[in-house]
């Protein structure tokens, strides 16, 4: 079968890309607010663009139709043009996943995820402690496309300094895979790892 | 340990990039040259951008120095501002994966790859006929992120036409995962199916 994008409802796309374009790396995106507010969420429309310069693309989808709905990572990175992209891995996965759930702008989601803050050293968003991988950003470009539910922007984030667990890393310095234990979401509460598909649970 | 990306040769970002951000969903990407040759090759810096419009990016980077290393792929979107993403999954990766070299612009690498070619509806890139899900895409932004090696492109592509199996969906018309049967890159060889990993060979 065949379909024209713009002659259906938007979730009914949604549904399509999340549930075709798999398996998704997850970016875990630090971020501060003006007040100084620590905010931290997945994001699993992510990946690398390019080494030189270092940089990264992921894409928070504005929901709703409500003006709460422009995501708090976004709002912060317009504001501060500053993030940290902590990669989702095997260890900390259901505390990412539990950071998914929507929360008032002035929670402390680090605190609410369970995890610890450690200070970046070129950004002033900290960074996830638990995350063996983290890559400071500054915003490079921000893609807008659009302002209708379904809609949203492509945040594009030049890395300067990059993180990584020592453990990760073998004799030449090259992160082994099994170390790193890398997991992609493949379904609202399926993820995959390196020994197959394993579910989590939002604890509300 | 931590390290500054511009202050180390690009190879060794992109090993980074490649080794921690995983698992990335493949895009084989079908596009016609000016002279009506038939390109296709797989990219894994991929990913959903927006239901609406419905959006997805991908990015063909640039390796070395020479004129030639501008990717067919990109040259093709830029000339024509058309392409066509076809999802890769478990029953042609191997297709994919071959289609990875580099071949001469003139080459008809869908004969290469030993796929077919179906028409497509609003685009003139044919999609490939095997692959259970295809999004025909209108170039939407091109983004340049500079012209050295380890440099690149972000390609934005908004969706006109999905095409999507019969034999996916379930009643309700939703794609059934077990039936996609999604495949993820995770290493130069290496993919993480729902089943685990898998290796395939390149062979020339």
């Amino acid at each position: 079968m065949n379909l024209v994008p713009s002659e259906r409802p938007w979730q009914d796309i949604y549904q399509i890309l999340i549930d075709t374009v798999l398996p998704r790396p997850i970016a875990w995106v630090s971020t501060l607010g003006l007040d100084g507010e620590r905010n931290l969420a997945p994001f699993s429309f992510f990946m690398p663009v390019t080494a030189r310069p270092m940089t990264l693309a992921f894409a928070p989808m504005r929901r709703g139709h409500t003006p709460e709905v422009k995501k708090d990572t976004l709002r912060n990175i317009e504001a501060s043009g500053e993030f940290v992209v902590n990669v989702v891995t095997r260890r900390h996965a259901d505390a990412a996943h539990h950071s998914a759930h929507r929360l008032p702008i002035d929670a402390d989601e680090f605190e609410r995820a369970g995890v610890s803050a450690a200070p970046s050293i070129d950004v002033a968003p900290p960074r996830v402690a638990e995350s063996p991988v983290s890559f400071e950003c500054v915003a490079h470009r921000i893609v807008d496309l659009g302002d209708e539910a379904g809609s949203g922007h492509l945040v594009i984030g030049r890395v300067v300094r990059v993180h990584l667990a020592d453990e990760l890393l073998d004799d030449r310095g090259r992160v082994v895979r099994g170390r790193l234990e890398p997991v992609g979401l493949v379904g609202a509460d399926d993820y995959l790892g390196l020994d197959g598909l394993f579910e989590l649970v939002r604890h509300d």
